[in-house]
């Protein structure tokens, strides 16, 4: 037996009260026992986000909620600025093309956070600039980009939106939608509210609604207007993935529970923890700056191949963290501590990882990063 | 206590063997865990839907799939002709115009099939058609179009493709996918194979893989080629619905120990109990002709509005069946023995429907279509 510990950044492990909740007889979408829990879950959305916007619940991958920012808020030739700084940067780009959108690029060395200031030059020498698209937590690098600078600039710009992918960020970052002017901010179900991919979340303040009105991208599945009608109802546009807004539900409870500012104490305490057991351990941080309170991004050590320790992890261990994408693969691992994650979650990764590098040749005190964040996990 | 059963087309009930494999512990998509499991749900779905085409298996409820197979196949200004005859072929309609395509609708009334004669009269019209959209069931009538004369009138058609959604009829009915030449054949996770709504399928023909290399309907989120590279390698473009991919496996086991024939004559067998039994009641089918297995369309006796016997069935015996949509609303209501479905969930749904009748004041012997039932599920 090898015991398994998902440490990835997504999906993430489910605690047993959801599990036990999707495992139930399934219930009709339309029927009126299907009323109250939507109702539940698009309120607890809401507390979520910080946000008096209504929140869409949509059946796909977070990707599907990025696809639907895109196709319901533009029209084929719009200028548009996309932060790229990642794998999840080019994927903005990759939609915004595929919908005809003439996109700028501002290009961010991997590992870095981008300059707020480059996004304003951008914004002021293109005055009909129509949205800028950004990640909260570019997930591939471990960086958080400043969000908050971004919103303040949308401020007094009525034709111009802001669109954030904050699938890995929410529930690890006090993201305050509202008060930031976030004007859409999608998340995924598999990542911090604790549950197994089928969800995307989307929150549409009244500035993004007013473009979905003259926007002309084609769109069917990811139509956010029918979808805001429907959830008035307390249903879906189309058939309601059940089991996971039933399971929604029950780690909106364990959120709330627990209260925001704790949720969002706790993930900074893992974060912190993991990123001063690496360094203790000798290697250093893949993320140059603003590193994410959802995954930590490690440096493969010279002469080691960072797919080789995500490898052994799992292997000798049974600990699935994860590697690098795209141009980064081979160069970094990563491990989360988000979502449904504590204190042991982070000295398994840690004693893991001391595990692994002795076994691979590099030298390292077993216990050495652990002992530094079992101190740090101790205030 | 009031106990619930699940009688309605979609979502139908999980088996346990399914909701306990869902149950357990996430595994991630992207490591070598899943790889068997995604292999041996591909080809578990190649058996089910008799075909040697890959078959895609995608995040999104079964009008995903819908659309995936408008914008992967075709460009705007592309002629197409869609059998309209109900709920779902209108669909077909508003998700065609959505991308753009020209639109020949050959409406067919309510209740009835469409005649084959009538598609191959438009075809022959006009030989620059690129597709025809139709239902293998249409879900708000009942009925069941003829797929297999359809499926005949493409040999020869080179750049003529059969897109059939197929969401609530496969696993109900035999579809042959290659040898009656369904180019394109969609299902839905929460129909025939019994697992909650999250994941749409769609088996691919080579004739319409080649229309995919020129299509240039905008597309990201439903990218049919790249979901091939994608399963060719036991994964997903984007993130998996681990979950739903693993009750999959679970469901085809079922399926598969049962064999196919048996699936078939046991859905036939249920279908004909129930529909003899409503006639038995004095009650008439609303699908006039070609009545499918999937699901029983029922008439409401006059002076009865029909969405008042679904809402009795549900709120004084638990049972939850489906009223009428779109246009027959209040007309008809909808009994469904579909995937988990057996000889007592028939008996369930009679002795009910007799009992809301009674209620009602309609003019019922008591266990007068249950016997009928009864004598024909004995054989």
């Amino acid at each position: 037996m090898l015991k398994r510990y998902l440490l990835a950044p997504g999906p993430t492990p489910v605690p047993p009260e959801a599990m036990m909740a999707m495992a139930m007889p399934i219930i009709h979408h339309r029927a009126p026992d299907f009323i109250p829990v939507l109702d539940s879950a698009k309120n607890g959305l809401k507390w979520l986000y910080q946000t008096k916007n209504d929140v869409l619940i949509l059946c796909s991958t977070g990707t599907g909620g990025m696809v639907g920012s895109v196709n319901n808020f533009f029209s084929p030739g719009d200028k548009v600025i996309v932060v790229n700084g990642g794998k999840f940067g080019e994927r903005w780009t990759k939609i915004c093309q595929a919908y005809g959108l003439d996109v700028r690029e501002i290009i961010v060395e991997w590992g870095y956070a981008v300059r707020p200031e480059k996004v304003e030059d951008a914004l002021k020498k293109e005055p009909d600039i129509k949205g800028v698209f950004v990640q909260a937590t570019e997930t591939s690098t471990g960086v958080s980009h400043d969000i908050k600078a971004l919103g303040e600039m949308m401020k007094g710009r009525e034709d111009t939106i802001l669109v954030v992918d904050a699938i890995s960020a929410l529930v690890a970052h006090d993201i305050k939608t509202d008060e930031w002017g976030l004007d859409v901010v999608i998340a995924g179900s598999q990542k911090g509210v604790m549950l197994p991919p089928g969800l995307t979340f989307v929150s549409i303040s009244d500035k993004a609604w007013k473009k979905a009105d003259t926007a002309k991208a084609p769109r069917f599945y990811f139509n956010f207007k029918k979808e805001r009608e429907a959830l008035a109802k307390n249903q879906t546009n189309f058939t309601s993935a059940v089991t996971l807004i039933i399971g929604l539900n029950e780690c909106l409870k364990m959120l709330q529970s627990e209260g925001l500012e704790n949720v969002f104490q706790r993930h900074a305490r893992l974060a912190t923890a993991t990123r001063e057991a690496v360094k203790a351990i000798g290697l250093d941080l893949y993320s140059k700056e603003s590193p994410s309170n959802s995954v930590t991004a490690v440096l493969a050590p010279k002469g080691i191949d960072g797919q080789e320790i995500y490898k052994h992890l799992r292997e000798k261990y049974g600990i699935t963290a994860a590697g690098g994408q795209g141009s980064a693969k081979g160069k970094l691992f990563r491990i989360a501590h988000l979502g449904y994650a504590d204190t042991f979650d982070v000295i398994t990764a840690i004693a893991g990882l001391e595990m692994v590098l002795k076994g691979l040749g590099y030298p390292v005190k077993l216990g050495r990063g652990v002992s530094v964040a079992q101190e740090l996990l101790m205030r």
